[in-house]
């Protein structure tokens, strides 16, 4: 799409456009890798890998020098950014930054959607997903992987009601009535599952930490696992997080062992999609949250609670960035970042 | 970096600005995921997971629905593109769609440059790795993955001779005498690794078949491994593919077992960096694609054979688009695409 010019001030041979347009000007995307270093392995015996059916296997020799638990890290940097701090988002369990890019529909994802309301943004993978590659198991992760199959994202997305997915597939599993999440793509969301560890959150929060010492002062958008990651960034770096909005965390840190006071002016939001109260599963998620709301609320602090069915906006599922909707709880985002008058 | 607008002609209130410009001025980003299917596992034992040191471990099921030989891709959409035919970039084994972005010392990559010049691009991650994801192994994936150490690239890649990484890193390593890669910036290129797997060639080739029937025509450029899914490319999808740059192909095609006649009409170019002709591994490698070259030039077709020490450009690396000169080199490929005269 070529840029629309609104008007135009002729001063001599030089002139200023107003220019309304719907594309994407950048000045650059710098990607890299932040967090993590080297670990040796040795004294591991050669491994036995066969390279094509039938074939004798070959020997590997799997010791040597790596790299283990950095991130890596894409920011998206416009020509003429209309707002100082830059928006991080920060993917949930299981998934990689491609949480927020174009979405299972085909729709324009958050990514976009901040970069068009004049934030610089910083989309992730974190340790262990995606492009932030993985380490062997069990020297240098000491776990194995989970993996999330499709039944259980079905539910804990609450795209459906419990026991409503088919081996069938989404097409014939019954969806919650006016579910905005877009079943018919559900196929193209489970691509983008990674698999997850259980053991690496002590990694995975020092290179959060590096990366907010490089990219911030910023806001930080952190979404279910990663919203307990955004509570201890917070925590770790209030000087530089200057605001945090969680969608739906699975957990927060406890008021007895964390000192709310540390981030009291640090302005929170929390967002809650729909279906919750009758889960099997989110009404205690969503109370870890809660508690943890209540005792910066006790310490002077703003924490806003946006239960969108309770504003009118219902059929909001765990992944709604990707709702069919998804532009309308951005921009309420925006509005609510906007309303707390940061200052850099 | 604002837009620098050189002249205007004024036609009452419309005008046509002739803009020149450092700005990457795109329509959209598009991502998405293409290949692979449904795979069921069932019957497997519980599984032991220990969430923190000390803790009893927790028992978790391993069964159920997942989705497997998928690939990611970032489409990379131009606001006003010059060229009709989109530039694919396939990455080399162990390596992802980073390959291209964002250079180890900071610098822009070859996706930019090609942006840049007026080509849509197409950046993914091939079956297996980064965003793409990965899948159990032995039940999915038959064999566990192989893993590169630094001492492995550091040879491989020809940063430097023979024996010569020490264990103390790359800053106390001997690189080769003129070396282009930003050997200070090696662990940047480290962190970039992913595992690799050598039992998924016929998913990675049928993802990359189904990605060529949505984004092409097209000219795709492949580096190292890929070199060769750019020849099976081709082969398969005559009629799609309009030219195939090879960056230091790995493999190639046995005239004795493939058709060169089938691309005879697909302009091919070979691009071979420095420090090949002493290396104990390159000769023999090089000689794959000259093979094939001399069957399709037997069949009355293009194939150009870049060797660029011979033409006087030195120092260059097994990873050249992340070379210091990138840009040289990059500018010889869309110079060579643009004398291929490629009708849309």
């Amino acid at each position: 799409m070529h840029p629309q010019i609104l008007s135009v001030v002729c001063i001599g041979l030089s002139m200023i456009p107003a220019v309304a347009t719907a594309d994407l000007i950048l000045d650059k995307i710098e990607t890299f890798f932040i967090g993590g270093g080297e670990v040796v392995l040795e004294g591991l015996p050669d491994e036995e890998i066969t390279v094509r059916p039938g074939a004798d296997p070959i020997l590997v020799d799997p010791n040597g020098t790596f790299e283990t638990g950095q991130m890596y890290v894409q920011n998206y940097q416009l020509a003429d950014p209309e707002n100082q701090l830059p928006i991080l988002m920060w993917h949930g369990s299981a998934l990689t930054g491609n949480t927020w890019e174009t979405k299972p529909d085909g729709g324009a994802g958050w990514n976009r959607f901040f970069l068009d309301a004049g934030y610089d943004t910083y989309v992730s993978d974190a340790v262990e997903r995606g492009r932030a590659s993985w380490s062997r198991f069990p020297e240098i992760y000491t776990n194995p992987p989970f993996r999330r199959t499709k039944q259980e994202a079905w539910e804990l997305f609450r795209f459906g009601p419990p026991n409503s997915w088919s081996g069938e597939g989404a097409s014939v599993s019954e969806a919650y009535k006016g579910q905005q999440f877009p079943v018919d793509d559900f196929d193209q969301l489970v691509k983008s599952f990674v698999p997850r560890w259980v053991s690496n959150n002590a990694a995975t929060t020092a290179a959060y930490d590096a990366l907010i010492k490089r990219a911030c002062p910023c806001i930080i958008i952190a979404h279910s696992q990663a919203g307990n990651f955004g509570y201890r960034a917070a925590l770790n770096n209030p000087d530089l997080v200057r605001a945090l909005v969680v969608i739906e965390s699975v957990r927060a840190p406890d008021p007895a062992q964390a000192d709310a006071a540390i981030v009291a002016d640090i302005p929170h939001l929390v967002i809650l999609g729909d279906y919750i109260s009758d889960d099997p599963v989110w009404p205690r998620l969503v109370a870890n949250s809660a508690m943890w709301r209540d005792a910066i609320r006790a310490a002077g602090g703003t924490f806003d609670w946006l239960d969108l069915p309770a504003e009118g906006i219902t059929g909001n599922s765990h992944m709604m960035m990707m709702d069919k909707n998804s532009d309308t709880i951005a921009k309420l985002i925006t509005d609510w970042i906007e309303a707390q008058n940061l200052n850099d």
